[in-house]
C-alpha cells in the first residue's frame, strides 16, 4: 500500500487535479492520498492558504472581509466549474467560514489554526467528490475521521503515538481514500496545524501508520537536486538519498522535503520518492534507510544556509578550567537559545547558532555572559553562512576534505571554521555569506565535474 | 635588565657550570639567575631530582636510605671538588637533608617537597659560592628571601599576586643574584614545588616580578624546532613565535617551554628567549608578544599529541533540543573530566579529550550518559592523536587547510576530525595514531617544502 501526498502546485486548478486523478487511479497500491490547498496557477497568483491567512487578519482587526472570503470561495468555484461540478460545495464552504467566524473571533490563535486548515479541507472534499463522481470509490476523510489526533497547543501540533494503532484501520476502508494534509485534530476538538513541513507531515504520519510500503511525495520538480538550481544551472538530481543525508542538507536549506517530515518514517523505515505530478515517468528521487554507495557518489548534495551568528569567546587557560563552557552553555538554556556547534582552541571557544535563535537578546546574552565567565575578549559575529558536504560514506574515503578545501582555495574563499568529525556524513565549513553562492558553485563544480573554476563566478 | 634560567643539563658539572658563569658575567645585564638541579652528565646518568625522588621513597618505606643520601652528597662534592671549592658545603647538605627527613617524615606531601626542593637549592647555593669566589659578587637567596610566595598545597604552587611587589625589589640588589627553580614558600613557612614546568615558572615569575626586559631560558637546544626532531631529520629552527603560538603547539607536545611558564609573562608582554647554554652564539627562538608574519612562515609549527580519547554520542534531532549537550557537560563535571573539544553534527556530537581525563571512569561516564541524556547511540574511541598545524595569520590566508588536507590525502591518512574556527591561528586534525608521525612528516615537508611525499614514509 502507498501513500502519495500532493503538494499545492499538484492540486491547484482541474488540470492539475486531472493529473493527480490520473496518476492515483493508474496505480491499485496508491489507496490513501494527502493533499494540500490549491496553490498557484501561474507566478502572480496567490495560494489559497495566503488568502485564508488575509481573511484571518481582517477578522482579527474587526474589518469588512466578506470580499475576501468571496475571493477565496471564488477559487474552489474555479475549479469545480472546470471540472463541470455541482456548485453545492460554495455553500458548505462559505457556511463553515462563517461558522468558524463566529465561534472562533475571540480565540484568535484557535482562529488561525481554524480557518487556516480549511484551504486543505475543502480541496480533499472537492477532490474526493470528483473521483468518485468519476466511478472510482473514493472517500474524502477528515483528520478527526483519519484519526491524526494531535497535542493542543496551536500551530505547534505533534502527533500523539496512541493515534497510529486508530490510522491503521484505514487499510481496511475500500476504494481510494482523500485527508487534507497540514493539521490534525486534538483531544479537545480543535483543529491544530503542524508548524513545519505541513501537508508533508501528514503523509508521513498516514504512511507510518497504515505502514506503507512508499510514500509517494508529488510536487512539482523531478526530484531532489544535488545543489541548489538557483545557484547552480540545471544540477543532476540525486537517484537516492538516506534519510540521514536528507536531514543534514534540510539542516542546511534543502527545502524540497521537510526533515521533520522524515522523524515518523525513521522508526519503520519506509521510503519516500519525490516526484513530478507534471512527469510521473521520470523516476524521481528516492530517500531510503540504505543507499548503494560508490565512488562517484560519496558526496550526494551540498548546500548552504546563510543565517547565522557566532559568538567567540577567549580567556586564557580556559582548557585547563573543568566546567568553564559548561557555564556559557547555562547561559544560552537561560535565554532558551538553542546552538548548533561549537568549535574551540585551547583558549577560545565559538558558539554558532541560527540567527534568529539570539534575534533580541543579544545584548543580555552577552552581558550574561561578561558577568558570570571572567571572559578575556567577547565578540559575536553576524553573517556566517555554513556550507554542508553530505555523503555516507565520506568518512571512509580518503581525501575528501581535501578536494572541497582545494575547490574552495581556488575560488579565493576563505574558511572561517570547519567542523568535521562527530557526523560522519558531512562536512561543515563557515563562510561569509558574501561568499556562499560562490562556495556551491566551485565545490559542486569541482567535486562532480572536476572542474577547477577560477573565475567562474565573474564569467557568470 | 634581563633573568637567565638554566636548565638541568647545563648545571650538571663543573665544566657546564663554568660555562653558565661565563655566560652570565660576560652580560650585566643578566642580573638574576634561576638555576635548575644537577641533570645527566651523560646518557646513562641520574638526574639529582631522581635520586632524591629514590631518597623519598626509602624514608617513605622505613628502609635505610644512607647510601642514598650518599650518593647525592656525592653529587655535589664531585663539582666542588672540580670546581677547586671548600667542601664546607657537603656538611651544610647532609645536615639540612637529615633535618628535613627528621622534621617531615610523618607528612609525605611535605616530605616529598621539601627533598625534592633541595636539588636547586644546593645547586645555587653551590654556584652562587664559586662565582662570589671568582671576584663577581653574587648573592644566593632562597625563594623566601626572594619573595616567591606561594599557595599551600603540595606539589601545586601558585603564585600569590602580592609576591610581585616583594620580588620587585630584588632589582635593588648589587651584583648578580641566583635563585633555586622549582618552588616557592608558603604563608605556613613550607616549601611548595610548581606542579609542572618547575625552573621555567619560577624564571617566568621572577622576570615578571622585577619587570626584566628579557627573560633568557637557557637549555640544551638552540632553539625550538618547527616540528618534533624525533619525527622529522634536522627540522627547521623557529627564529620568533608569539605566546598563543607557543601555547597551541605545547598543548600538542611541544615540550621545550612550558606553556604555564608563558602565564607570568603574558600580561607584561615579557619576550622570552629559548638558547643553548653550549652555544650561546646562535640566536636562539624568540617569545614574543607579536612577530612580524611573511607568506613564507605563516605555519610556524606543526606538532601531534597521540594520547586522545571521543565518546561519540547519537540523537535524532538532537539539534532541536535546547540544553541536550548542557546534560553532557554537567556529567563530565560531575567525575570532574575536563573535555578539549566537542565537534558536532545535526544528530550528533563528539567528545574529544585527554585519555588520562576519563581512565578509569569510561564506564561510570557511559552509562550516566545513557541513564540520564536518552541517545541513540554512544561509543568511544581510543587512539586519537591530534595534529595541530600554528601560526598567526592562517586565518586570514586562503589555502592553508587545502595545503595540509592534500598532505595528508596524498599520505592516505583518514580525517576522522577537523576542528578549526574558534582559535585564528591553529587547525586541528583528529586522526590515528598509528598515522601521527606519517601526518606530521607529510604537513612538514608540504608546507614548508613544498614536497609531495607519497612514498616518503615507506622509504624511510
Amino acid at each position: 500500500m502507498k501513500v502519495a501526498k500532493f503538494g499545492g502546485s499538484s492540486v491547484s486548478n482541474a488540470t492539475q487535479i486531472k493529473k493527480v486523478l490520473k496518476i492515483v487511479n493508474d496505480d491499485d497500491e496508491r489507496k490513501i492520498i494527502i493533499v494540500s490547498a490549491p496553490g498557484k496557477r501561474h507566478k502572480d497568483d496567490i495560494k489559497t492558504t495566503d488568502l485564508l491567512i488575509r481573511l484571518y487578519e481582517k477578522v482579527l482587526n474587526g474589518l469588512d472581509y466578506q470580499d475576501k472570503k468571496k475571493e477565496i470561495i471564488q477559487r474552489y468555484a474555479d475549479i469545480l466549474e472546470e471540472l463541470e461540478m455541482d456548485m453545492i460545495l460554495l455553500t458548505t464552504i462559505d457556511e463553515t467560514l462563517e461558522h468558524i467566524i463566529k465561534t472562533l473571533k475571540d480565540e484568535p490563535p484557535r482562529l488561525y489554526d481554524a480557518l487556516l486548515s480549511c484551504g486543505e479541507n475543502f480541496n480533499a472534499q472537492l477532490i474526493a467528490s470528483y473521483n468518485d463522481s468519476q466511478g472510482v470509490k473514493t472517500t474524502y476523510l477528515s483528520p478527526k475521521d483519519a484519526g491524526i489526533l494531535v497535542t493542543d497547543f496551536p500551530q505547534q501540533a505533534q502527533i500523539l503515538e496512541e493515534a497510529y494503532d486508530q490510522i491503521y484501520k484505514l487499510r481496511d476502508i475500500e476504494g481510494k481514500i482523500i485527508i487534507p494534509g497540514f493539521f490534525g485534530v486534538s483531544k479537545h476538538n480543535y483543529v491544530v496545524t503542524f508548524p513545519r513541513g505541513g501537508s508533508d507531515i501528514t503523509g508521513a504520519i498516514i504512511a507510518r501508520g497504515v505502514r506503507a510500503s512508499l510514500y509517494e511525495n508529488f510536487t512539482d520538480v523531478s526530484g531532489i537536486f544535488k545543489a541548489n538550481p538557483n545557484v547552480i544551472t540545471n544540477p543532476e538530481l540525486i537517484n537516492e538519498i538516506t534519510y540521514r543525508e536528507m536531514r543534514e542538507l534540510s539542516y542546511a536549506g534543502f527545502g524540497v522535503f521537510h526533515d521533520e517530515a522524515l522523524q515518523p518514517l525513521y522508526k519503520h523505515r519506509i521510503p519516500v520518492v519525490i516526484k513530478n505530478t507534471n512527469r510521473p515517468q521520470d523516476k524521481g528521487t528516492f530517500i531510503k534507510h540504505d543507499r548503494d554507495i560508490n565512488d562517484k557518489e560519496v558526496i550526494i548534495g551540498i548546500s548552504c544556509d546563510k543565517d547565522f551568528t557566532v559568538i567567540n569567546v577567549k580567556k586564557y587557560l580556559m582548557n585547563r578550567q573543568v566546567g568553564f563552557t559548561l557555564k556559557i552553555l547555562e547561559i544560552l538554556e537561560d535565554y532558551n537559545i538553542s546552538f548548533d556547534h561549537m568549535p574551540s582552541g585551547i583558549d577560545s571557544i565559538s558558539i554558532i547558532m541560527r540567527t534568529h535563535q539570539i534575534k533580541g537578546k543579544e545584548q543580555e546574552v552577552l552581558n550574561a555572559i561578561r558577568r558570570n565567565c571572567e571572559v578575556d575578549e567577547l565578540s559575536i559575529e553576524h553573517d556566517l553562512a555554513i556550507l554542508m558536504v553530505v555523503g555516507e560514506g565520506m568518512n571512509k574515503t580518503v581525501g575528501t576534505a581535501h578536494q572541497i578545501t582545494h575547490a574552495l582555495a581556488e575560488s579565493n574563499i576563505n574558511l572561517k571554521m570547519i567542523n568535521q568529525g562527530a557526523s560522519e556524513i558531512s562536512m561543515m565549513f563557515g563562510i561569509s555569506v558574501e561568499d556562499a553562492d560562490k562556495a556551491v558553485l566551485s565545490t559542486y563544480e569541482y567535486c562532480y565535474h572536476g572542474v577547477c573554476l577560477k573565475n567562474l563566478c565573474a564569467k557568470k
